[in-house]
């Protein structure tokens, strides 16, 4: 298949362009660099010292015989240079990674909230707008996340995407099949609920093929393309606002820098391994069974708490826990029952947490210690505005 | 009271600045004059000759005691100086005009798209933001439009933003409240949807009070207070863009221009006169009791297909009815069963349309013929792509 990869440059897109390119796909790295130059502006810089793109794409073109394309496209701003590449690329499918996927980013300040949602809303209008104009077969596969489902109902386990569902109006009864709720707990979050609107919005008017993929906390460093060779090493965010609480807790156990938990610790979060993210792509753009309603799967392989993570890591490697001010306004008693059901159907084999993959992570976060800026460590950005 | 009306300077805008000022309010006008700019962009204008601005407040703060102050600022854009004028004024209450309200405009092409949604959610953004971090007891009144509740669910009543409900998961039943699912048939309407994500978002993170009107087709030109003098005159859109559906049809019938009613006219729609808009402005304002979620009403007084009420006008005035091609995406036997609720409890008495309103406005429309071009009467937006 020919498959674009929005946002191909970062930390998921880059692991999942080159297993899609792996397994024989065409694939054409549509990117802004945006996530390089945040990276300048918050003076933070990658664990992992990771080449520039023209080297990344020359190095795996090198060493494979499929080749990547590269383009450099802001898909929230080139709309005339999107159109003019689709319609040449003829893609069969597009994965979309092109969004400010930062919680704490998005939370930063008014700028950066009003950054998140534009970026993240008009990117997927214009993509989404795109495929309805030029080939509306082309199947649109988005990153979606965990998140947007929230706490609220964390008693029960997390459908994927829609509930049957009884409504009540006065003395009537609606027997029907809706799109969950919405609880998303940062702007982040809130946009991809937004997203979730634009692709019912399209798959109503245009009959769009969408899967939308609700990730979990991707944790982990490299998959088996990325460490083929060193100029093709994935990204490895530490700070505070870019880092995931995974990465954050083994870079730190790496250092021997207290784990930072926030507040109780007790909030349960889903996660996944960046070798998983690359597999779930992978499973996702080959799925071309009919499409009656935009497709969501739940794209997580286990949940945990984050105090249950640190002292994991504690019990590895004796480091030590430090609570913090909880930066987030939450509950620090969400609980959260969830698990794959769809990618599990479509052949899924979930990479679990094991002493021995801590153990790994921590090697590679120890080679790199030396990269780690300290004051980067601690989380900034407040939910209190 | 002290009341920012954002937006104040457009159709609903106006009437409403006016009503809240003739009742003794406080009134601060804030607008980019947007709708002044894209009739100058679409090539038409209001069928009433509007003044200027700063004309229109010169002349009702001659004619009365209370003064309205008006600032030239775009919502979506000029942060800091809204910030500045908001500190400055300490409102208890801001109206929330300031969206782009045209669906067929918001489907013009990629462009109107991209600017409905960036200009709705950014503004609505910057406002929850300013009132979070200024003072979160400022009372926020949203236009909305029932719109977003699509016709899913026709048969039934629509409820006030809410439903009681039942969802089901595996073997587990939740029983909970939700927000109605959201089912926009426009840009422009999946913008409101949108935003009461961002309303649910900002009162569940800082306590916010919010109150989101869904209003339905508005009607009418003139109030008490705008036709008070004719440099106060309302607007009057007729075009195919901006021209709200009942209000096209006097016009058309004042005209003797065959009535263009889109497909089979059976479509059901909510409407309101134009001086309940402003009834219910005010009340919305005067509704302090404690909220503890956001407070939805259905800004509407009564429902009719588009088919009936160009029968009543035929039968009214003897002119013709030419079904045109639809425009939009959608099914054509919408129903829908909808009444004002929250509303008429808070003391709303409605107008409803009657032979001698219709030829009032008739009349208005008469009085003002050689205004229009006849080239913009039709509706060119489409929804196919």
């Amino acid at each position: 298949m020919k498959i674009i990869v929005l946002g191909g440059d970062g930390f998921c897109g880059w692991a999942s362009s080159l297993r899609l390119s792996k397994k024989g796909h065409e694939v054409f790295i549509f990117d802004n660099l945006s996530r390089r130059s945040i990276d300048i502006s918050l003076k933070v810089k990658s664990l992992t010292p990771i080449s520039p793109i023209y080297e990344r794409v020359k190095t795996w073109n090198k060493l494979n015989k499929k080749k990547i394309k590269f383009y450099k496209v802001d898909v929230a701003k080139d709309t005339v240079k999107l159109e003019a590449l689709i319609k040449k690329i003829k893609p069969d499918t597009i994965v979309h990674f092109a969004e400010q996927r930062s919680a704490p980013y998005s939370m930063i300040d008014l700028k950066t909230r009003n950054y998140t949602i534009s970026n993240n809303l008009i990117s997927n209008n214009n993509i989404l707008y795109l495929i309805a104009k030029l080939n509306p077969k082309i199947h649109l596969i988005h990153l979606g996340t965990m998140g947007v489902y929230g706490y609220d109902f964390s008693k029960y386990l997390v459908p994927e995407g829609y509930y049957k569902a009884k409504l009540f109006i006065k003395k009537n009864v609606i027997n029907t099949k809706i799109l969950h709720p919405a609880s998303p707990g940062s702007i982040y979050h809130l946009t991809k609920a937004q997203d979730e609107l634009l692709f019912q919005f399209y798959q109503r008017m245009h009959g769009l093929k969408i899967t939308d993929l609700h990730q979990g906390v991707v944790w982990g460093t490299n998959t088996n393309e990325t460490k083929m060779h060193k100029k093709l090493f994935n990204r490895y965010d530490y700070d505070g606002d870019y880092g995931t609480v995974l990465n954050r807790f083994i870079m730190q156990a790496a250092l021997n820098y207290p784990l930072t938990v926030h507040g109780t610790g007790n909030q349960v979060r889903p996660f996944i391994n960046i070798n998983n993210t690359a597999d779930c792509i992978l499973l996702a753009a080959q799925n071309r069974k009919k499409f009656d309603e935009v497709k969501i799967f739940n794209q997580l392989t286990e949940t945990h708490s984050l105090i249950n993570l640190a002292n994991k890591i504690k019990k590895i490697t004796g480091c030590k826990i430090n609570h913090q001010k909880n930066p987030r306004i939450e509950s620090e008693d969400n609980t959260l029952i969830a698990k794959p059901m769809g990618l599990i159907e479509l052949g899924l084999k979930p990479i679990y947490l094991s002493d021995k993959l801590i153990k790994t992570e921590i090697e590679i976060a120890k080679m790199f210690e030396k990269r780690v800026d300290k004051r980067k460590i601690v989380a900034k950005s407040q939910w209190k505005i």
